[in-house]
């Protein structure tokens, strides 16, 4: 498949929609979510066209899967959960409700968290 | 916190607890968890040691954090989940539960996956 230059990151990647930044540097940038989940809740992408984690595994480099990790643990330092704790969270595909076509990872924080997984449930 | 070489991980790594291996590479191990929250439960480790995903970010060298996120990608192909679709997720730190103190990333696939995070609860 491939990439859609008009999925909704790439308009923020291009200016085309306003979003609220809290880290970038030249192959990341990284946003708060607007219907945000927890009290810290940002999305983390790469700048590069990349629609999935399997996508991004295979065809971005080193660098670029490293940049994407690290901003992860700053942004965590940053907005103070770092010591609290954390999650980090990226779905691909249906299964897992990935919504936008560009791989992004999501940074949950300054609550308790509870399960990883729900059980199996008929809403799920 | 130094890192403590007597987590079950560092065990693992080292052979003194037996684990069910289904990927390895001179940077990484996985295994299935031996307490399974869905079909597909892996569980993906750099052999170094870190002891958090802010150890990782900081002390691991971009090869190495772009091989456990690729051996994420492989191992989902793998397991026949890469089409229809997976989740990553991380934790770092009490609020996410995390449980062992070597980083670890979690795999979950073969079957909807439900909410990335539930409302917050008494019991969160």
């Amino acid at each position: 498949m491939a990439y859609d230059s008009n999925n909704i990151f790439a308009k923020i990647l291009r200016g085309e929609i306003p979003n609220d930044t809290v880290y970038e540097d030249e192959r990341v940038l990284a946003f708060r979510d607007i219907q945000p989940q927890t009290p810290v809740h940002v999305l983390v992408i790469p700048k590069g066209e990349y629609e999935s984690m399997d996508d991004f595994a295979e065809n971005g480099s080193d660098a670029e899967i490293a940049a994407v990790f690290r901003a992860v643990a700053s942004i965590a330092r940053d907005h103070g959960v770092a010591d609290s704790g954390y999650r980090l969270l990226a779905n691909t595909g249906a299964d897992a409700h990935q919504e936008v076509a560009h791989f992004h990872v999501h940074v949950f924080g300054g609550r308790r968290l509870g399960r990883m997984i729900r059980p199996a449930r008929d809403d799920d």
